[in-house]
């Protein structure tokens, strides 16, 4: 985590198995031969119906500076075999110190809804550099990821209410933290509390007092005009540090006091107890007494069930959420298994052969090809399935696909002009061609996105299943492949 | 993660709430006051009996980079209250450049064994720079201890076997991943295959080949005599691309031919089927093949459970263990609830008025003083019991110790001189006064502390719990607090 770890290249970020890998390739002439790599995910996280793909940006960064410096091949010189005789020749060394980068790159944008078996990367380009970068590549997405779909199924909850990011004590490290209230905010949160996350990011920053600024006093109401005489344009008064409705009744003194001085009190926060019984009980005694606008904000523990129940079934009077640890952590869920698979690899005729890596379970073997995604849409613009297609080959109008995970289930598909790819250019012979956009309209293209599936996707139990299949003839390939590798 | 979010300062790594607080202080006067916080848990993770503290050298790190940069403040000055005026007077943006960091900080040892209730750190200066450095602490120390107390219950499942951490493509984040490892090391981890992680921790880093190095090659066979062509030295052969046992019968083909060139096959790496099965068939075929020593290595999905099941329960012959998404992200429990409390503050009059923060659930109340713990060892060295106590205060050498969750438990403690300490000096008055040990030296920590304490404390369920009290005076003083409270 010291700043130190990162004044360093981040090339190296990779598993030895990569490198061990790369020197084979390298010393039996492999090195340079042509293959494509998928990036994917096999489940959509938390049991859901969708994921919401992240990370991009973090991803042409590590590209763009894709080069072993000079203490990174001095380590890797350094290490030794079994026989404590150096693992690398210097050879190899000095293939990595001349490496040009040149990998051909196609990826889903951020803030794109995106399904199982849906590649959300495609690299193409030499074998040996198609496997240095699948590490970091899944260390990103993965958490990217991750926390934006957490994100996006709380906001999902929370409606239209505001929802600010809490996490950073809990989270995994400080670009757990960072990287967390980025796709926290992709995914439709307002704000986080996180200072250093909101400069880098420029995001909007959220903060008041906590329970040590009450304790710091003799009494409450000592402690909350202390809070409003230092900061009178910024008094959300955390009211729970002994008695929560005696402390809602201080604040509203205070807010009384506050107002005379031509201040509005902005709200009240409940950090404890039962959320929703406190939260109407202070409504009331927040409008009786001429405060109907200022918010509830609630936090503790929250997640997209609790806040769904809070609203709907206990008709809590919340109306700004502070979230934490069970959305920076995804705390019930808190990997994403995004894998890294080999699509095909040039033969020394200069021919495709794809390749498919076999599995007991159905869903774990992967896809042949130079995977494309193609969207069908209806005509009032909401997603009606997507389709799995070898862009090697043409790909026809009327189609057919079938489900990767049973053969039994087809459908018939459409490529009309309504009809996209959702892998995009971003570098091209290892030149990048993409812009990333900001981190706003990455969060407007998120919060679009989720009104074009239906509510039946996205409910968080039992969701139904949005279509996805492989187009007729890259299933007949995969089915053709397996039975050769049997036989 | 970007390698630019590095170059900055990590003092706005913190909940704005912390500034605006300092900012009220400030203004209000109080900034100076002195006062003592203390960070703990309240309950150990995993459902375990014990946690391993660790974390301590980055936090020292960030403490002594502890400065408001250009940048920092320019950003304070930028923000804007709900009127659209600045957040904070320029007279604070001054006081802040001009911070001198006073902090007396003491602290819990990196691979100490730690209970709930007991401080990891206990911080004494001006309450404005107390509070500005409560979050990244508990960003680092949760995380640090998280993850290195799953690496010890990791280690106690896999008793002498060879551990080693697969993780970075799962972490959450970079730092989320290095973090790991790290911890993962001194939990008691033999090596890494995180290439950057092993590089800046200076620690052994493993690895081999992928199922794409098979599935490179038309057949398995090829694939495996070309990678032992290429690294003759670090050969494991990972088996199960196509049918494990088949594969362990071509890894052994391969192994004689690399035998008749003067090398020897390190081992076999299973990673999918049934690894109890698969391990005791493979173990068969290389015995009969005369490769008794060749080891057998598992990876995919392990956790303490697993491991334990697999060796005691089934027999299974493994004994290389790769574990990477249930450690590196504790996926059980992925986050530690550490706390930051007020223990004391001073009153005008220079008197210590002691804090508690009162809670309906008796563990969350927290304690009162300059808190200290003091640690029992029996006669043949082994972990008695734990007691707090207020360091302003002499400490007597027969006391009695009060459970904090259950007043009518009680203990009499000898405070011999077999006794000890657990908080050690850090800083004092702002200056460090202390040397990090080195990773190996806090790995062999860890294991000698985990010898020191009986194994009904150490077991996956249901573990005994450790004796941890309250000195008696701290008791009746917090009693005495919680009443006047309430009054």
């Amino acid at each position: 985590m010291s700043k130190d770890l990162y004044a360093h290249s981040l090339t190296l970020l990779t598993d030895l198995y990569q490198i061990t890998m790369a020197y084979a390739y390298w010393k039996n002439g492999n090195a340079e031969k042509e293959a494509i790599f998928h990036g994917y995910f096999r489940k959509n996280p938390f049991n859901g119906g969708f994921t919401i793909c992240a990370g991009l940006e973090y991803v042409l960064d590590y590209l763009n500076n894709f080069t072993f410096d000079d203490s990174d091949l001095e380590y890797l010189s350094s290490l030794k075999d079994n026989d404590n005789q150096p693992l690398f020749e210097e050879g190899f060394i000095d293939y990595l110190r001349q490496l040009d980068f040149q990998l051909s790159i196609d990826a889903v944008e951020e803030g794109t809804l995106l399904f199982p078996s849906e590649p959300f990367i495609r690299v193409r380009g030499p074998l040996l550099q198609c496997q240095l970068i699948e590490t970091a590549i899944l260390n990103i997405i993965n958490f990217q990821t991750l926390i934006t779909t957490k994100a996006a199924r709380l906001k999902i909850a929370a409606k239209d209410d505001v929802l600010l990011e809490f996490g950073l004590r809990r989270a995994q490290g400080i670009d757990g933290s960072i990287g967390a209230t980025r796709a926290a905010y992709i995914g439709g949160f307002d704000a986080t509390s996180n200072v250093l996350a909101a400069k880098l990011l420029k995001i909007p920053v959220k903060g008041t007092h906590a329970h040590s600024w009450i304790m710091s006093y003799d009494d409450e109401l000592k402690a909350f005009k202390a809070y409003a005489e230092a900061m009178p344009t910024n008094c959300i008064f955390l009211v729970d540090t002994y008695n929560t409705l005696e402390g809602v009744k201080k604040a509203i003194e205070t807010g009384k006091e506050l107002r005379e001085k031509g201040h509005e009190m902005i709200g009240v926060r409940l950090d404890s107890g039962d959320l929703a019984y406190l939260s109407i009980e202070a409504r009331k005694l927040l409008d009786n007494a001429g405060f109907e606008k200022a918010s509830i904000v609630a936090s503790n523990d929250l997640d997209e069930y609790l806040i769904n129940s809070l609203k709907i079934e206990q008709g809590a009077k919340i109306s700004v959420w502070g979230v934490g640890t069970k959305l920076v952590t995804a705390y019930d869920q808190p990997a994403l298994g995004g894998v890294y698979k080999l699509g095909a690899i040039k033969n020394d005729n200069g021919d495709w052969e794809y390749k498919v890596k076999l599995s007991e379970q159905i869903n774990k073997i992967s896809n042949p090809g130079f995977l494309q995604v193609r969207r069908m849409k209806h005509k009032d613009g909401k997603y009606l399935a997507d389709m799995l297609y070898n862009e090697n080959t043409p790909l026809e109008k009327n189609s057919v696909m079938i489900d990767p995970n049973n053969s039994f289930r087809t459908k018939s598909i459409n490529c009309d002009e309504n009809s996209f790819d959702l892998l995009v250019p971003i570098f091209e012979n290892g030149k990048l061609v993409y812009t990333s956009p900001t981190l706003h309209e990455i969060q407007c293209k998120t919060l679009k996105e989720l009104t074009l599936i239906d509510n039946s996707i996205k409910r968080f139990y039992n969701p139904h299943e949005y279509p996805v299949g492989l187009e007729k003839s890259l299933h007949m390939m995969k089915l053709d492949i397996i039975n050769q590798i049997k036989m």
